[in-house]
Formats: C-alpha cells, structure tokens, sequence
C-alpha cells in the first residue's frame, strides 16, 4: 500500500489541499449565486449616487444665503428619491428635499429639518449657517463608473448579491462546483428503506455525509451500499470515480475483509496517505485518480463526520474557488478535564456556553466513543486536545473548530447594546 | 405613531424575539430534514450495537485460556461485521473477528491482532493476558432501545440525519418553517431586469435579502418593487402581510414620502419599535399583525443588510424553534483605530485574519458610508463599538459578530496538529 501513514492533521489537510484542481469555471444565472466564487471581477457600469443627492431629509440651499444663521427662504420646489428636479434654485430660495433625492442646479448644500423652522407652507428660516457640499452625497461617491466592485476569487455573499444587482449583472461566471458521489461499504449494513431488522446495523454514515455536503451548498448524488464483495466494490467505486469528489465509508481499515482502499489502488487511484494521527478518524485515507479526489472513510459514524469535517469539507469549498475553505475555530475554557493518551490529536465533541464575562466554555457532549451518533448530533464543536498531552484539565483555554455559525444568546441582549 | 423609538439593539432584539410566535409543526420527508428543528423526541428502536461485538481486528478468544500470556489457539472461525456467528468456542480454540463482528459464543473477549502472532493458517499465539471484556462493544452501549437520542426541540444537524437514519425515522415532525415575503419601496428604484438607466437606483436590497433569507434555508417569496404611492404601498404591504415574516426595505423613515409605517399601522399594523441606537440602521421599525412579523428596513442597503442580521434573522430561525438564533460572536484585536461619535451602537464591517498568535484580528473594509454595498460584500463579521465611546483604539479587544462560519485558515495547518 503506498501513501504515507500517521500524518498529523495539519500535514493531512495540507496534502489533500494541494492535490485540489483548479477545476473549470460556468456560468450561472442570478438565483443560483450564492455561495459560489467569481471566476471574473465584476466592474461598476454607472456612478452611484448618479448625480450629487441629499444625505438627509431637509432643504436644498445656497450655503451662500446661509452665512449667517438664521436666514429665511422660499420654499420652491419639493424633491424626493427618483425625481429629476427641473428647477434652479435662485438666491433666496431653497427646495424641500428627502434623502436620496438629487440637489437641484443652484443649491450646493443641505440643511437637515431638525436646523430648520417652518414659517409657512413655502417660507423656512435656517437655524444654522452650513458650507458648500453639507449633507450632499457625490455622484460617484458608493460606486465609480468602470471601477472593480468585486474581484475575481471573491465568495458571492449576500451582500455580494446585492452588488451584483447594483450593476445588473443577471448572470456570472463562477468556478465550477464539484460533482460529490457518497458510497457506503460493508454487509452489515441496512439502507434506510429496508424492512427493519433489529439484528443489522443501519446505515447512518452516508445520510449523515449527504447532510453534510448539503451544508456547504452542494446536492451530492448517493450511490448506495457496496457489500463486501471486492468485485460489486469495484464496479461501485469505478462509478464513483467519474465524480469530482468520492467519498467511501467504511471498510478502509486493515482487516482482511476492508477492500476499499487495495480495490481503489487496483483501479488506479494514488494514495497520499492513509490514517491520520487523530481520534476519532484515525483510518482516514485520501487519494486521487488524475483531477478526482477520493477519500476513504472510517466506518464509525462520528469519524467519517470528524474527517469529513476536516479533510472533505475543507477540499469541496477549496475546490469551488471559496478563499475561506475551513470551518472556523474559537477557543474555549474547559468546563471540565478532558482526560487523553498521548499519541494522537483528540476532536472531543462539545456544546459551547456563554459566560457572563462574553467568553465562551465548553462541555463534552458525553460519551465520545465513536459509535456514539448522539453525541455528535448536538455538539456545538470539536475541541481539541494536542496529540501530546496527558490531560486538558478544567480551565484550561483550547480551540474548539465549530461545526456551524449560530449560538443561542445575543452578545448584544446580554449587554444590553 | 407608536411603539418606542431608540432602544438598545440588545432591548430591540428582545423585543422581536418575546413577538416571534410558537408557530406550528409539519411532518417533513428525510430529505428535507437538514436544518429544521425537531417538533418531537426520537426514541431508539434497537439496541446499538445489536450484539456484543468487536471493537478491534483479532480474535475473539475465552479470556480463561489467556491466563498466561503466550498461548497458542486455534483458530475456528472467521467473523466479519454483519455475520451471525453459530459455531461456539471451545477452550484452546478462537475466532478470527474484524471490527463490528458480533462476538461468538463462548468467547467474552477480544485479542487486537497487534498482541498475536500467526503460526500457521489456524493457529496464533496469543501474546498478552486479557480479562472477560476486553475489546468487546457491549450491546446497546451505543444506544438502549427506547431511550431518547433526540430531544424535542433539537435541531436537525447532519449528525442528526445521521441518528434519524440508524431509528429509521425517514419523516419526522418538525417546527413549521416561516413563509418570508421582501418588498422594496422607493421611486428610484429600478428592478433587475429593467433596462439600463444610468440615472435610477438599481434595486439591490430585495436581492440582498433574499440571499440572506435563503441562507437561512428559507425560500422567500419576492413581491418587487411598491412605488412611492399609498395605495399602491398598502395594496403591495396587504398581500405581504399574508406572510409569517415580511421584510419591507425602503420608505420607514420620517419623510413625508416615507409612507411605510403609516400605512402599515393604517393596515392594523401594532409598531412596537421605531429607530434603534445603531448606526447603519437607525430608522428600522418592528411591528406585529396578529402573530405576523414585520420588519421595516431602512432604505441603504448596507443598513438593511445590517438589521437583517440582528432583527429579522433570529426571528427567522426563533420562529423555526432554533435553540441558537443568533450568529456566532467572536473577539478581535482592532488592526487600526476606529473614531466614533458616541450615542449610538455601530457596526463596523471587517474582515478577519488569524494572527501568528492564534487569536484574530479585524481591519475595516474600507468606507464605511452604509450606501457602500462593496464593504459588506466582502465583510467577515460586523464589529461591535459601543454606544458611549469615542474611539477604539489600534489594538482594542472588540466583539465582532461574524457573517457566516467559515475562515481562510485552518488552525491545525498552522500548528500542525
């Protein structure tokens, strides 16, 4: 078997990300954006504002005729977002006009309705004296004609979304999202519309790695279960294999009934490592067939989760062009010890909890065997316990990689912000 | 008008949230699980694993015979996961059993095959002594039949699809999921598909919110574009209020072409609040109709992208039971120093980077004028500078609440755990 073994994490998901094609570009129409990367820099096709605008609701003036505090205008004309105002603003004369509307010729400033005094209908006196350009936004001044407003390699964000309509670019040219195949492996297995049997063990891990690709915005398609048999593996695996990614769980191990990885080298696919010096996920292995990306899962529902989280997940969003392809990690102070045996990086699922001081403090979801679904089901994170240590004692800070982006309390609600 | 004007975002947040109502619940099919929240608990129907069985590749051996290290057994069988042993085993005899392989009758331990030594096809040495027990996964440590595995009121993580899938609960019942309507008001606005008029303001914000909504797991419903006219307003805010949410950016500010909150109170609209001390996003108002929400956006689409995420959101995923509303908040060292005029809360859009350190640091991304999309299309999260103070200085440790859950680095790369 080639490939290196007992890598640690950090080596492993660096071998898996150089091994990520540039993959191709598409594309796509308006709707379907989100989340995906741009393949193009997109360019401003107007100014924006189009022409100077009031910054506030007020009126549009002649700084000139405010030198000195408390002059009183003529009221001439009234002008809201949208208008095209037609008349010039003379001496003496001012026009009412709402944020967003367009300053009309003459006026070179604006005067908010709280620094005003209505007098009647059409006269207002000006509390205060203001300069050319107050509380005028100019044209230009959000967005320039021709400049880049989104670069090629950006994440199409919401708020990307909504730039992209601001240059009406109903369409984009993004990188190519990978085609993901999920095969499970192993006669003990029971899919989930099989009558049921209390005596088999049904099949969790391919549901769990469908949730799990859906996540990161992606449908993948399910190739079902490939019994233990080296020849239905194969033809399985040979299918899989037309995908961009592969993701096997299951009978990556060493017994003599694991064939998927001896099946996956027959088929020609190279092996860059296998196992990883992690718990759970230990029997991790990764590999590729010219562009496509395999990975070879433990067989244990929580550690196809873990290495997914870790290797695939990363390698998806990495393969779609995202700048930020990881999970992201926060640290957290140890409600309780986290006891280990040194050797390999420990993921020890947690819930995490805001203290009263806005730290956060982590708990073990309980029993973190890797059979044990439950537990993974509502943790919060990972918590990582070195490979080294003997023990994380309470109170200890370490980092937690979070397997979402919500919490339950509002920094804001507890501080009243 | 009613409702209270310029609380705290934290006393705002509270007050959307005690609105949200209970909703209802609907049974949904398996695929469609993956971030709805369990309106039911879910008990086991089996025990997990269904059997003792190994938890090692090795041999299934009586442990009495291991009562001093180096015997010699023979081996009688050969067990692999998903098999029914029938052959017992007898003093001097063993099995050879792969990982998840029931245990056979007789033998009440398990030898990993790292402690044997083969000495022909059917005999092996036993190298060490083990006690009843060892290696073996009980039945039903993973999971008792009929204990809870998910709570009522949990959410639907892919660990969860994946314990869903092991009870063979292919549907479930699940908080009901809000319908969201979006309206955009303003005469200045130009819709997507309109032809290019450098003079109008492209309508952004309805797409930003939609993708925001859609983030969520939620498809909106778009209603376009009301124009500054109200009858035209309440005939678009009347077919809006059929919806649980209806998110109306534009028009809620005090102009008098602000027709929004009127004409929603005019529709039996109760306004509950109207302009929170932030900054962007001051003129925000929230209302109720019966149970139906209704958020009043300000016009920038940088501050109606700023209340989505503390207002409408959490009512979004409160509404679907989500225990964790609210985006994740992390802590940042400030890259540069951010001036504030004190009196209201403002959010500063930043991006993060992972220091040497291991902890974070936020720049701004540039103009901060809440016309300026581009700074929010590629922001990380929104800092947080408080209400009263004047400035945060270079290396002040803020809050930052991020805009999604992903980041550019991993921490194991970088420690190479």
């Amino acid at each position: 078997m080639n490939g290196k073994t007992n890598l640690t994490i950090g080596e492993a998901q660096a071998c898996v990300l150089r091994h990520v094609p540039a993959g191709g570009v598409e594309e796509v129409p308006f709707d379907d954006l989100l989340g995906r990367v741009l393949a193009e820099e997109v360019r401003a096709n107007r100014d924006l504002p189009p022409r100077d605008v009031s910054a506030m609701d007020g009126f549009a003036v002649r700084s000139a005729d405010t030198a000195s505090a408390g002059a009183t205008l003529t009221v001439v004309d009234d002008l809201k977002a949208g208008d095209r105002p037609k008349l010039t603003i003379a001496a003496g004369e001012c026009a009412r006009i709402m944020t967003g509307a367009p300053t009309p010729p003459g006026a070179d400033a604006v005067v908010r309705v709280e620094d005003t005094r209505a007098l009647s209908a059409n006269r207002v006196e000006i509390v205060v004296s203001v300069k050319a350009g107050n509380d005028i936004r100019a044209r230009g001044e959000a967005m320039r004609n021709g400049d880049v407003v989104l670069a090629a390699g950006a994440e199409i964000t919401p708020g990307a979304i909504g730039m992209l309509a601001t240059v009406k670019s109903a369409r984009a040219l993004v990188r190519r999202a990978p085609g993901v195949a999920i095969l499970s492996s192993g006669d003990e297995l029971d899919s989930l519309d099989a009558p049921f049997d209390p005596e088999r063990i049904p099949e969790a891990n391919g549901h769990a790695l469908m949730a799990q690709t859906r996540a990161l915005g992606i449908e993948p398609v399910r190739l079902g279960i490939a019994r233990d048999d080296p020849q239905e593996l194969a033809s399985y695996l040979r299918r899989g294999l037309d995908y961009d990614v592969l993701l096997v769980s299951g009978g990556s191990s060493v017994g003599v009934y694991d064939h998927v990885r001896p099946t996956l080298e027959s088929l020609g696919v190279t092996l860059h490592f296998w196992r990883v010096a992690l718990k759970p996920g230990h029997p991790v292995a990764f590999g590729t067939f010219g562009q496509h990306l395999v990975f070879a899962l433990p067989g244990n529902p929580v550690s196809s989760m873990v290495c997914f989280e870790l290797f695939a997940g990363p390698a998806i969003r990495a393969f779609m062009g995202h700048p930020r392809p990881f999970r992201r990690s926060v640290t957290a102070t140890l409600a309780h010890t986290v006891k280990h045996r040194p050797g390999r990086t420990e993921l020890v699922r947690v819930t995490l909890r805001r203290d009263a001081d806005g730290g956060l403090s982590a708990t073990s979801t309980g029993l973190q065997d890797s059979g044990v679904l439950s537990s993974m089901a509502w943790a919060d994170g990972l918590l990582v316990v070195p490979q080294d240590s003997e023990e994380l004692a309470a109170g200890t800070v370490a980092r937690v990689q979070l397997l979402d982006g919500f919490e339950a309390t509002s920094s804001f609600i507890e501080t009243g912000a």
